[in-house]
């Protein structure tokens, strides 16, 4: 089953892309979200065709999306999807943003997606069937002691999402010690984290939908996964602080942020 | 003569590009050079293809590159190159590297070109002709008062060419007092002001060859483009920063770097 459910998230990826693109050159519709975050109509019916395809393939799933309500909250296998992330850069043409779709089981990560429509690359995986960038599979290699490596990019999320979190010691401290900290937002750090483009990514301040792909995406191309944050307020969303990417370069940022 | 310096300034950056995706396609080697970045035999053939192209249209012009000595370093027309512009992320296969080719006329830029080969993206300007991506005309659009925007992205190159030209404390100053700062390094940053994706960018410690392009093109989309330091230390290349991008952003930006 794991193949079909990873073959049929792909085919609603090639159905999401299409729909950015077309809105891509059609131009799209930009407005601020109560939370100061943005929303396009790209996002909007990217998201519908996302559900209706995940409705039609699997009437019994659940669907968990970031701008419509949760269907199905109880069930067993839920899609959790996030057509446009990465929306800043989105509305500004930068083509570094991508679709995430994740099916989860009972919580566990079954199948993982982060489509780059910019870039012409989908990354994904299935759990036991290993990680893939545009049909070939990859694997990171690890990072050799000592640590950490001078030319070794850690790749962050926005400085602000650390300060969100509690976290702007601890992104200070990564800095002073790490000559190589570049900020490469949203999913296009996740992927580039889990092809070893490098050596980890710190990503704080982050929702379900941010993240769903993430796990499988990088334990099936060899590398370590962990949550180092589970911030939860009353009335609002969990924010996760994860740390992934080559197994020593994430043993080594841990202690620097828990 | 301008556009006939703009066409054939594009028919190196095509010849350039096609040896650069036939590296990657076929695996490249990477050494180390004495000041601890790299060089590889891609970047090396890159430039030994553009000095050929350039010797063989325009015999009486200089030619300036990174990893081979100057040729007629008293002409009036020195072509300035950068066959891989950003080789950290080449080697790393993040597809956000370029190759530079600029033209300039007793130190005035004429021509100006930023290829990004992993993007299908070339970005191009001559003076008084326009700047253009891919065959479309482009200007970018000022930001409107007051300043600094708080979903206006400013880019920077790496923090460590900041601490290199003493202005590490400026860097600072910058992340405390702008929310949406990133780390879009080398051309990519480049072509992302000139396209008016962000605000503007902050590039310090950079050499002529990965500027030579810029002014023109930044100038022709409409937008400012600022010397804020001059580092000539003995035996060694001018180091420069730079600052660049939507008037009203360029403004706001210098006096925290002067």
């Amino acid at each position: 089953m794991r193949k079909k459910f990873l073959a049929e998230g792909l085919s609603l990826a090639r159905a999401s892309r299409k729909v950015i693109l077309k809105k891509i050159a059609a131009g799209f519709r930009v407005k601020t979200k109560p939370d100061a975050s943005y929303v396009t109509d790209a996002d909007l019916l990217a998201e519908r065709v996302l559900r209706a395809g995940i409705r039609k393939r699997f009437p019994s799933h659940g669907i968990i999306g970031e701008e419509f309500p949760a269907v199905d909250p109880g069930a067993d296998f839920q899609w959790i999807i996030d057509p446009i992330d990465g929306t800043l850069s989105f509305t500004r043409g930068i083509p570094l943003y991508g679709t995430i779709i994740g099916l989860h089981f009972r919580g566990k990560p079954v199948v993982g997606i982060i489509d780059h429509p910019g870039l012409d690359q989908v990354f994904y995986a299935g759990a036991g069937l290993g990680a893939f960038c545009n049909g070939k599979r990859f694997r990171l290699h690890d990072q050799k002691p000592p640590l950490p490596a001078k030319d070794e990019i850690v790749a962050t999320g926005d400085r602000a999402h650390f300060i969100k979190c509690g976290k702007e010691k601890a992104f200070e401290a990564l800095v002073r010690r790490h000559p190589q900290v570049r900020s490469y937002s949203d999913c296009f750090g996740h992927t580039l984290a889990a092809a070893g483009s490098v050596g980890a990514m710190v990503d704080f301040g982050v929702k379900i939908w941010d993240i769903c792909a993430t796990q499988v995406l990088i334990e099936e191309a060899g590398g370590k996964y962990a949550v180092a944050q589970r911030l939860k307020k009353p009335g609002a969303e969990t924010l996760y602080g994860i740390i992934f990417g080559k197994p020593r370069v994430v043993d080594w940022l841990l202690p620097i942020f828990r």
